[in-house]
């Protein structure tokens, strides 16, 4: 280490531990980095533009940091710090720039579309521990983007909930309700990530997918999602999140074929399956 | 590299050469950040929200990111790498957050106060080449802050510079101007950067200076800070910008002593000398 890196560490050794930790680590990794491409001014000056853009287009609605961090992996590194593979939970991907909290309250077998564009689509699934036992009434919480690949939130003249809702899951841990089939789309690109993404000759595209969050008393909360088997990017998803195992196969039914739940719908629609095993938390989180 | 990482590098592999290796050490290195800290879900939602704070803090009178940069050293990093230290050129320190462009022109010799509260201070100089000959004309920038430690932009109803202005050095290198005696000041601790410093410990202050911008074609151009010998805080600059060779002596007088430029002020008043070295452009920046 330089004497600017030692005494810029130093500058930390009175902070509490854990944060000692964090920020000295922070600022050896920062320098190592600035020391190692030998940056010039001019791209410290285009760094400090292109994060004061990250922020001012960040709202309410739209996260372009969360966005940032997806694109250069680092949500999925959290990730696989915090949720380890192996083992049958389910797996763990991006939390992504679109969840919202509260968002309307539904019943099992109902359709949370509520009007977003896309072919029917039946979602269903059972929610067990690692012993393999149902987990009673887990809150579930789903978002996901119409056909055109757009979430409700990214319509400025749309002030309610389409494709986004939550629901919990029976005592024997069943879970069920209608959407749209999910197809693949691009993350913005209208904002400083996309003009990332352009300059170094990165697509935008992310696989198709349903938003899962998924609490239990007692359990780890569940960040994933579940993919189609048939989506195109599943090898190039533009935010690394994909993994084999949150792949599902999404059936395609005629007009004629009785729904899962015993319906008919005039049009082709779709089932697939996603099963989940949650996490025993084994100590409280820090 | 875990496979994680070697994914998100390997999406780069496309980028023009400079971005390339810009952005696959970015990748690498945060990740390594990730990877040793074990980053918990908690903090790294923190990360998200500060920076979003530091964004939505930031508009064109405030810069929240360079501070960032400043207090975590990785202005003086940049620094480093673009003007190594040695020979008889001036050494750089960080540029600030607090630089406007297009301020007021003054003539060598005028008061650039224009308001400022502080005592009298007469600040002179030669600005010369590496063979000690003089730059002619070289265009300064000086800015500061006034003896409560404010700049003028951080007056909310102040709509005018104090403190601030632009001149031109004379045919044989010298320049000369009255300002204020520059004080010792927190740097802005109402934002994301100052609960940084509150939470690890660090104090806010910064040692008296006046800051330079110094231009000539030819010449790299200089960006720096005189500070006062007899500061407090030389030794734990907040934003680590102290180089010994830029300390300078500010001479206190009585107002029965006539001024270098021959006049009377009724009151007690400083000077300093700061003679500039400037490096000469070996090549076109990139």
């Amino acid at each position: 280490m330089n004497e600017l890196t030692e005494e810029v560490v130093r500058s930390f050794d009175g902070a509490p531990q854990r944060l000692k930790t964090v920020t000295q680590a922070l600022v050896r990794h920062l320098h190592a980095f600035i020391d190692e491409v030998r940056l010039t001014e001019a791209e410290w000056t285009y760094a400090i533009d292109f994060l004061t853009r990250t922020g001012h287009i960040t709202d309410d609605k739209r996260q372009e940091f969360i966005l940032l961090s997806d694109v250069l992996g680092a949500s999925m590194a959290t990730i696989k710090v915090n949720h380890p593979a192996g083992g049958t939970v389910t797996e763990s991907t991006v939390f992504g720039p679109f969840y919202l909290p509260d968002t309307p309250k539904f019943a099992n077998g109902d359709d949370i579309s509520q009007g977003a564009h896309g072919q029917p689509c039946f979602l269903s699934g059972v929610i067990r521990d690692e012993d393999g036992d149902p987990v009673p009434h887990a809150a579930i919480e789903v978002w996901q983007a119409d056909e055109d690949g757009f979430y409700d939130v990214q319509y400025a003249d749309l002030d309610r909930a389409q494709g986004r809702g939550r629901l919990v899951a029976e005592q024997d841990g069943r879970y069920w309700f209608w959407t749209v089939h999910p197809e693949a789309y691009p993350i913005p690109t209208d904002g400083p990530v996309g003009e990332l993404l352009t300059a170094t000759g990165r697509h935008p595209m992310r696989p198709a997918h349903v938003h899962f969050r998924v609490a239990a008393p007692g359990f780890d909360t569940l960040t994933t999602h579940v993919f189609t088997s048939d989506s195109e990017y599943l090898d190039s998803d533009a935010v690394f999140g994909v993994k084999r195992s949150l792949i599902a196969d999404f059936r395609r039914h005629e007009p004629s074929e009785l729904t899962p739940d015993g319906r008919t719908v005039d049009v082709p629609y779709y089932t697939a399956t996603f099963d989940i095993v949650l996490a025993r938390q084994l100590h409280r989180p820090s």
